[in-house]
């Protein structure tokens, strides 16, 4: 087996959490695997390090704040290394330049291009141990550049697959996926395999326990992501091509957002491009706008309905409020307390009526459904925030999605 | 003009000192000078690095202490640049590797191979300036290494040559090299000039402003020095190559380091290769042995003093102990209460009298003169500690060294 093994900020946190992590990256050498590790820097230390460079420029140079970022996964990744020389494995620190990570793109949000790490293989062939920076690399004018936040996930399984490593573990602070919150639902249950697909719509929801853009790598190269807990050696859950052999339940899982505000403009002139002449200043300011809903048209004029991030809620409106005069717009309004259901499952797509139970078991609890859009293996529907717990609880056991007693 | 400026800890220490500091970069643009600059990490911060290698392991590896350490200097060179930037000049933080630091030598303590820097000399003609980290350079097989100790200066002194600066200028928490230390002789004057040599000479005693490597390679390559304040923008002291114009005193200063204990081993065998055997152990367990003096034989038998480290004081007992044994010695004594004095000035080369004129100096005070050592440029003596202000301050007015009043 070869496995790259990614560790967060918490895994290496703190000297105590290093040693753990360290034990962990022993266990599998000694059960005759080939390891390369990625880190993370220590919790805290990049908002330290940002919090420094905003408080030398209210606008620090991009190219100066990737610089200055990456020195915190140079430091957990060199302690890291000292204290698997400790325990008696040859390891070396690599920064994401030296590790071969190339990178294309702006600064703070760069894209990795090609990672050449045929290097750090033949150390893995040798019993030794690449302890490897995450979230950065080089461009082509060999200046550090990072990936953006959560991007060492994506270093790590991009190094998975230029090592060509049978998997890619992720080891973090929780279990693995559940079929929901299990905070808001005590029953939920982990899932032990999942698809990229599934995996994709929990990580666009509330699940922020993997970077989207590393599930669409494992999903473009196939391979394998297994997300556990570092403090724990059991089981968590993989993520990996869909298996038909897998006994597939109707629906995985439930998730949710709070994270959303709805904002609407009425009475604007229904013709082609208008979603475009609103949608497009919304976008020029920087704000991802989720699900979108058109009325139908009445005496010519139409209304647009859609969600953005609620820390968006107050920019989006100032656009709305601007473009409103352009369009001669009836009215803008908005609300920043609705919130975002998904059911997600692969089988659904064979499986039309999942989205009326859903709708008949919302409506059996009196929740009214503001917004609806359906993907392949996902239905979301937007609701009032305050029956976000009610909803989860009442579809999980209506999926049967339910711990076995 | 064409300069290379150096800040060290203190002057990146903090936000506010670091906006200082790109004021003086500042200052020197506004007057048509091209800019390179070196800085040393935040003051604490290498410190605290090396705190985590250390909790992290008894003994770290050390290439991985140097990969964790030169962040340091990352995070002050990005620092800066962002000021830089802020204040409208175009400044790009370089580390070692990125500046063309070639290394070669053990980890920890590696020595300057060669600096490949023309990419620099291109920003700087365009009015741009590279904030270089010191301290840092990479090796032969493309990891990371740092020069040890105070190294900031030497990657300062080594820039400026390879990028054929007119000046190095060295900023520091004090004013200049003063005839002696102004704590014990508030007479103490500045010195506007001062050679190599000299430098090298106060630099290896009390003043610990330069590193000594750093001095010796401005002697190479005949690069000044300007050694100042980064709190007042008076001139400082220029340490350069000799110059027969400058109206020379017979001395230049008084220099005194109290870091200094004293052993002896007695009776041993008056033979050829003697010294070899008593010292060779020593160096070998990695102490600096500084005067040595050895008496004249008697009954074919003779003793050794040297000083060393006061530091190294019981490590150096420990070695003579067990070679006292071997060597069938007579007794082995020391004393860690003692200091070196030293008188310097490249005027003395054609004055004899100098050392005659220090011994009657200090035999006026009854000052017992323990051990003697002379250079071209020097004349050391051993002492008690408790003289030491005395016979600074006695020397200091007896060669006529104060300020004119």
């Amino acid at each position: 087996m070869r496995i790259v093994q990614k560790f967060g900020g918490t895994s290496v946190g703190s000297i105590e959490r290093i040693r753990e992590t360290a034990k962990i990256v022993c266990k599998e050498l000694e059960a005759g695997s080939e390891v390369a590790v990625v880190v993370s820097a220590m919790s805290g230390e990049t908002n330290r390090l940002l919090a420094l460079a905003n408080d030398m420029s209210s606008c620090p140079t991009p190219r100066e704040v990737d610089a200055l970022v990456a020195t915190g996964e140079q430091v957990s990744a060199a302690l890291l290394a000292i204290e698997l020389n400790n325990l008696g494995v040859k390891a070396y620190s690599f920064s994401g330049g030296q590790a071969g990570f190339k990178t294309e793109g702006n600064h703070s949000r760069a894209r990795i291009r090609d990672v050449q790490s045929d290097h750090l293989i033949t150390l893995m062939q040798k019993g030794e141990v690449p302890v490897v920076t995450g979230f950065q690399g080089i461009n082509e004018l060999g200046h550090v550049t990072t990936l953006g936040r959560g991007g060492s996930d994506t270093s790590a399984v991009a190094l998975a697959v230029a090592v060509k490593a049978d998997v890619c573990d992720i080891y973090t602070d929780v279990d693995g996926i559940y079929t929901t919150d299990p905070r808001i639902e005590p029953k939920a249950r982990k899932m032990d395999n999942i698809s990229y697909e599934e995996m994709l719509e929990f990580a666009s929801l509330g699940a922020k326990v993997l970077q989207t853009r590393s599930v669409e790598l494992g999903m473009r190269y196939n391979m394998p992501i297994h997300l556990r807990s570092s403090f724990n050696l059991i089981e968590g859950t993989r993520v990996s091509r869909e298996d038909s052999n897998m006994e597939r339940a109707e629906i995985s899982g439930v998730a949710y957002n709070r994270d959303e505000a709805k904002v609407t403009i009425k009475g604007i002139p229904d013709q082609p491009g208008i979603a475009a002449s609103v949608l497009g200043p919304v976008a020029q300011a920087d704000i991802n706008v989720d699900v979108i809903v058109q009325n139908i048209s009445e005496d010519g004029l139409t209304d647009l309905t859609f969600t953005v991030p609620r820390n968006d809620y107050a920019a989006t409106l100032e656009v709305l409020n601007a473009l409103s005069q352009e369009l001669n717009a009836r009215q803008v309004s908005g609300d920043d307390k609705v919130a975002k259901i998904s059911i997600i499952g692969v089988g659904m797509r064979s499986h039309s009526g999942v989205a009326r139970k859903m709708f008949e078991v919302l409506a059996k609890e009196n929740i009214n459904i503001q917004m609806i859009t359906t993907s392949e293996i996902k239905v979301t529907v937007v609701i009032e925030e305050k029956y976000v717990e009610l909803a989860v609880r009442s579809l999980h056991e209506a999926f049967g999605l339910e711990a076995e007693a």
